[in-house]
């Protein structure tokens, strides 16, 4: 018996912003003084830390939720499941449906009920809720997910993440690069006579000197009259809390699950920003005495950016669906779901295939 | 052994905004036209359907995370338990902080991350998230706690519901005068040797011609410059769908819990509308071939307004604490929450004291 993953599906939208999309921006420090380098410079720094070369945008006429149903459809439609049947709806977002050229967040109905709505799911059963978890919202739904299951409440579970970060972005701070947009989903079922689904699980929220250090601020350009507030971080801090706490709460769902560190087919993390998930990884390897081996971490940084909330559920698509050169996962494989954002907060999961 | 509320807090602002303050408003329809009624009239009429008196405003200088934080302390105070045993810290809210005179909703941190960080816990593993459910939003927290204890992730939730809707009102707007602010907060805990708690529950998302009924829209002011959305709704739609689908939803309820409709001493429903209220109780004792008991339904729309996710427990603390005229709640009363509201989401709750 196993809450396990029935079809996944997700949404990479059309529209790519190569790094050279940037090279006209004026970018300042968060302390407003100007960048003492070259554009060219700036970006070509900022490829070799993050490891991203373009970002996805969403297309100006759409929002998150319709993303979200996009990929749901897919996942739907792969798992089988008859929609009606479906107990919950549960969508990971952060800053809810946001126009192109909007600075206001609409999140009234939630963007379950519009992904619901836009899927002509009729079963008022069908609980339609929004989470907000920072980037691990969408590994944290599935833990939510899983304990509707496991307390009886719910047998099949449609579990989004999907975020449209070009909306908030500040064309003033070299940080927005690093932004993209996406949806990923996953149909979460109870199979009553398989060995496979969610072994473990761990999160943590990290608020007493942590709570903001990803936040809600104005543009970088403080000369601008521009009083609206973007997505907004201190990068430097995260990157020391992540390598400090991430490798553990890994290490603690592990195990947990009674799996071996050499049982580990796959560690799918979020994609934040290529040298930190290194980072996180090799030192989650060393506390087992081992290097990190070629090939356990997938990444799709370099082409989608950080998509927040649709990153993880993103990559497991490209990689079941054979999309992602030289990755491939199997029935029956341990694999680990792990990520870290805005709370701070941090979860990992332990699934078997 | 049962899921039982331990301590309960609430957050009423100071300010107290009366009918008169709006009487210079300039009102249209939602078709831009405008009232053919003098303001004193729109006023008188708005009273008698609504039961409206006065509602409350939050300070200036605050934002819906501190009245959240406020309430909570109140709350874990009056439960006694350890802050730092916390497992969850759930907060129900839909448009996050928005700060006086912004347009904009800030979610990120998550409310509940920004209250975990006020309240200064350190446990990482309380973990923090935000849910958005319409005005329905604390019951279905409650449920959600409920659902994290029944699978052995937790013992003890902090479960909020805190809103600023004085933030998103159109001053233009009838319907603006029903909006509140407000926060109120349960303890829930697993109690090992006690025969209270959380007995059913019943929720149901209706999205399929209902989804906009409560929405995002522009000022009902046509002529003006203001691209700003705030909320809206469709009045006599709600009402109709609310005295559809409200009454069964709670028969359902009450009946799966084996309680008689003689057993239930209160209905702690959410403060939307008064003449709708009354109207969903008088149909659901209509169910049972009954008349609607005198007093079954405490209210304080009168003064509070609609504080959407904050009226149920806000009414509860109020009752709990002797602070509502002619209302009382004893150990072992059978009681019931229910709420609908913007999704459009409806639930209900038998819960013994």
């Amino acid at each position: 018996m196993g809450v396990t993953i029935t079809g996944i599906g997700s949404y990479i939208p059309k529209g790519v912003a190569p790094n050279k999309d940037f090279i006209e921006n004026s970018f300042f420090n968060n302390d407003g003084s100007k960048f003492g380098q070259e554009n060219s410079v700036i970006i070509e720094k900022f490829q070799a830390i993050t490891g991203i070369e373009e970002r996805r945008y969403l297309d100006k006429k759409l929002t998150t939720s319709d993303m979200a149903a996009s990929a749901a459809a897919i996942a739907i439609e792969k798992s089988g499941v008859d929609p009606e049947t479906l107990d919950y709806i549960i969508v990971a977002h952060n800053y809810g449906d946001v126009k192109h050229n909007s600075s206001q967040s609409d999140t009234v109905p939630s963007i379950a009920s519009r992904v619901k709505h836009l899927l002509k799911i009729k079963n008022p059963y069908c609980v339609a809720y929004d989470m907000l978890f920072g980037c691990p919202g969408w590994v944290e739904s599935m833990i939510q997910a899983n304990a509707f299951i496991k307390a009886g409440m719910a047998k099949k579970c449609l579990v989004i993440g999907a975020e449209a970060l070009s909306r908030v972005i500040d064309p003033h701070d070299r940080d927005s690069m690093i932004y993209s947009d996406g949806s990923g989903v996953a149909v979460v079922e109870l199979l009553e006579n398989e060995d496979s689904g969610i072994i473990t699980h761990k999160s943590a929220s990290y608020t007493y000197d942590e709570a903001h250090f990803i936040f809600f601020g104005e543009s970088n350009n403080q000369e601008s009259t521009d009083t609206r507030r973007y997505i907004k971080m201190h990068g430097r801090k995260i990157y020391n809390f992540a390598l400090s706490y991430v490798p553990d709460a890994m290490k603690n769902c592990l195990d947990e699950s009674g799996y071996k560190i050499t049982d580990l087919k796959k560690v799918l993390i979020h994609q934040a920003n290529e040298k930190m998930d290194e980072a996180i990884l090799k030192r989650f390897y060393e506390l087992y005495d081992m290097q990190m081996p070629e090939g356990i971490m997938p990444m799709t940084i370099d082409k989608l950016g950080n998509s927040s909330v649709a990153t993880v559920p993103t990559l497991y698509d490209l990689i079941l669906s054979g999309k992602l050169k030289g990755h491939e996962i199997n029935k029956g494989d341990i694999i680990m779901f792990a990520s870290v954002g805005a709370g701070m907060n941090i979860n990992a999961m332990i699934y078997k295939v």
